[in-house]
């Protein structure tokens, strides 16, 4: 049966919606937190019913087989997965749309369709998943013609390495199909980023992605052993090797450069066997801070725990994980029991005040229900809470960073104090703010905020830029980084620019010039269009 | 007491050299393996007796505290310490001197001294502790004026945070008083290359340096949180960040440029304390491929153990360590006993026909003595063979790669057997090529090489250059990198260039044209002079 359309308007698939007794839960608590007594619902847009401007583009007939003007295609690729994109899809907004999507089947098709691109001056946006939540796939307001290029059928695992557990990947592979290819080789990648069904190999890659580690091997980048990258200037590819000292590494320039300096199409991936042994357990903290301190404790004992992930009491509340701060930690391996681990975790969370039933040997299963479950079933469902939040008037929206410890208790406080403050300002009534450890490192955490806020529906795409530009100004005056994982994009270009090293950026530059001599991929993303 | 001069002749500081029963046994052994029946040794040149050439330049008075074009900087500074600089040494070859010496206290000292290397249309040079032992350091034949940037006086640590474990350290400082200085905080980079003593922090960040940690942290870029560099161009810093996912990573175009796109004078690096538990054994192999395999095992559990050097069996003997293949194991942590983690390394080393004693709990220093620490003392003082063996007509010379493991054991044998061949037609007598394991990935080992042949003086470095040159081309055509730590310099550019994508080449050249755009910085080093 063959998979339902991709939503244009949403998270997902056409076929995977909320329930109404999931949607009733999100109303009734949002009612309650912001005092609202019944909520106007803006219809689901169709694709019918929107206004598209007629593509500037005509697909010549070499490329008929590869390029699509079809309006849903336009439709679906206009936007990333922010709360900024689905408000606008659903103001029914697609005044910017691509005049064309190409699927290209082939690396050959690629470089048909940048030929073409380079041929009628259009601009070339390379399209994974379309997960991004700071705009790094939308078009750029231009009067040139914009080709989204969508490597989704550059699907498969072509070779798999067993004895050095690596694998030759090609980039367009989504999650689930990729952990399906490797899973007669007992390897996996085990990247599962919160946008894992609906990403790609590729744009994990393109955005230093962020995934299932929560300590050691927190970016996809540990996990590149080799890429292999079209651009404009021509194709390139690295040695496959486990490590090197052979000048700058070529990886690291296109690792995270957002489609900007070429198309990643294949890489070869370090695997690992499926893990076979599991500690788990949860911690509670009555204050945050502590619970940080803690964190702290574990990363510096180098104990490498794959989650240790920290949720505030608030974000505890809101997925119905208690009324306490949170600490999941999990160890894992394919190798050999995990419990000494656990222990001395658990030894760090007492020593900080932490409090945990004694985890029950063998009794996995029940360490996947209790707090850690439920958040952890939340935290798969959100992506699916905005299309319903949207609609409603309620801005949800996340940003994430990292800082060194000696900085982060004041960091965390002013940052929250500051998008708090924000909120107020622009709806006028009290938001909620919390905060979670996606990532930690021995010499910091990566926090990751979210906020809630009853907006004004005409004005919601503006009053979230207001929280968003107050909270990212204080970050970034504080010396957090704009992005530990969500990448640069569109959005995070004010303050990249002023984080990124002058100089860097004009190197860099220099580079994509040579690479993209023409400025056609994803211009305006981490540099200004030339 | 001030320390003695370092040697233009050879490794370390005037007065350490071997003592006549090293020599004795050293002497003893080559002439046991090549059949000699006496040595006619080269006296160690005196730099009195070295014709030099006149500096091609006059330093300027404002530039007279900071520049010297003294004899002995001059020489000093004139190369590395690779075979082919020895031989050179010994056959009182420096006919290509850097024309003056700086030695900046402060970046505005850098500054200044570049500005007049601009105006001058010199060549610069950064250098460490000049430890290259691939013409890294070495000045370029050419026309242009040399001047070397020798960065010593930035030898301190300004700034410890405890909290986060890491420090802001200058570039220049050398590995013993870098950990002297952090010594009070009780935190330790823990970089211990061979030539720790002598070398400096900014150079191991320019050349990729590989350290002290077999796995997981094995070359120096892991643990680089920030970077400041003063290029030509100007000055840049990076934010210091536990983690990060905004665009291309800064720091890693700067990690590995080997002095040519700009001279790093600080960085915060990542720290941790001091280790207070430790597990260690060695274990004996009679096949040196069940060795490997045993540790591909042991890197694929990812128990991550600090140390794990696999030598082989001549190698073994050639330090005194015994006559099988020894693979030393060792765990260690500031938090923990270690016991666990090497029960179970040593069981799989068991399960590949590993022999070893059960090792004794709490009789740290019984480990440290036995094989383990036979190989050790030798690993420490193998620097200052070379200032005997030249001298005698002896090539000793050393070559290191990596590569996935599925490709390692017909790599290894190729390798291995093309290396003999080579140093028989270059040498017209057997050699001997042993093989160790400096660093392991769970994709695969870092090999490194040894090779030991009886020269003809006069012919030495052309010999030399004959088997470096067959080795390294069957390493190349076998997808091995050119260097896994050592770097790329002068010696490895040939091959460097076919394995470095192409484009990549072009684009980096581009960045090193922004930041260094009259090509003063090190050139012939990574790129062609401009």
């Amino acid at each position: 049966m063959p998979n339902a359309r991709l939503k244009f308007w949403g998270w997902g698939r056409e076929d995977t919606v909320l329930g109404a007794e999931e949607i009733r839960h999100l109303e009734s608590a949002y009612a309650k937190r912001f005092g609202l007594s019944s909520y106007e619902v803006t219809p689901t847009p169709r694709a019918e019913d929107i206004a598209l401007r007629a593509p500037r583009v005509a697909v010549p007939g070499a490329l008929a087989e590869v390029c699509s003007t079809d309006r849903y295609e336009r439709l679906l690729h206009s936007y990333g997965k922010s709360f900024f994109d689905s408000a606008r899809v659903f103001a029914r907004d697609f005044s910017n749309p691509p005049d064309a999507v190409a699927f290209p089947r082939t690396e050959a098709d690629i470089v048909a369709v940048l030929d073409w691109c380079d041929a009628i001056a259009a601009v070339a946006i390379p399209y994974g998943g379309g997960s991004s939540v700071v705009g790094g796939v939308e078009p750029p307001r231009t009067d040139r013609p914009v080709i989204t290029i969508d490597l989704r059928h550059l699907d498969r695992v072509l070779e798999v390495d067993r004895t050095s557990q690596a694998a030759r990947i090609q980039a367009g592979v989504y999650g689930p199909s990729l952990e399906g290819q490797l899973k007669p080789s007992g390897l996996t990648l085990r990247h599962f980023p919160q946008s894992f069904e609906f990403s790609s190999l590729g744009g994990w890659i393109a955005t230093r992605g962020g995934g299932h580690y929560a300590t050691l091997y927190t970016h996809i980048d540990d996990f590149v052993e080799s890429l292999r990258v079209v651009a404009p200037a021509g194709t390139l590819e690295s040695f496959r090797l486990p490590g090197s000292g052979a000048g700058p590494s070529p990886d690291r320039m296109f690792i995270g450069s957002e489609g900007t300096l070429g198309i990643i199409t294949e890489a070869w991936m370090r695997l690992r066997p499926r893990p076979t042994f599991r500690a788990s357990t949860s911690v509670r903290f009555r204050d945050f801070y502590r619970a940080a301190e803690c964190v702290r404790g574990i990363a510096q004992a180098h104990l490498y725990p794959a989650n240790c992930r920290l949720v505030d009491a608030d974000e505890a509340m809101v997925s119905g994980a208690g009324i306490h701060a949170i600490l999941v930690v999990t160890f894992e391996s394919a190798d050999r029991p995990q419990e000494q681990a656990l222990k001395r975790a658990l030894e760090i969370a007492r020593a900080h005040g932490g409090e945990y039933e004694e985890p029950a040997p063998g009794r996995e299963g029940a360490q996947r229900e209790g707090a850690a479950g439920q958040w952890r079933d939340a935290f798969i469902r959100m992506p699916y809470f905005r299309e319903v939040l949207t609609p409603r008037g309620i801005i949800m929206e996340t940003f994430e960073t990292a800082i060194t410890w000696e900085r982060f208790p004041d960091f965390h406080a002013q940052v929250k104090a500051a998008t708090e403050r924000a909120i107020l300002e622009a709806t006028g009534k009290p938001g909620l703010v919390t905060c979670r450890f996606t990532h930690v490192y021995p010499d910091g955490p990566a926090p990751y905020f979210s906020f809630h806020a009853a907006g004004d529906k005409p004005r919601m795409i503006e009053q979230c830029w207001q929280i968003k530009i107050a909270a990212s100004e204080v970050l970034n005056r504080l010396g957090g980084t704009i992005t530990h994982h969500h990448a640069v994009g569109r959005d995070h270009r004010r303050w990249y620019d002023r984080q990124r090293p002058e100089l860097f950026a004009q190197a860099l530059r220099a580079a994509k010039q040579r690479l993209d001599p023409k400025g056609m991929l994803n211009p305006g993303v981490l540099f200004d269009p030339a």
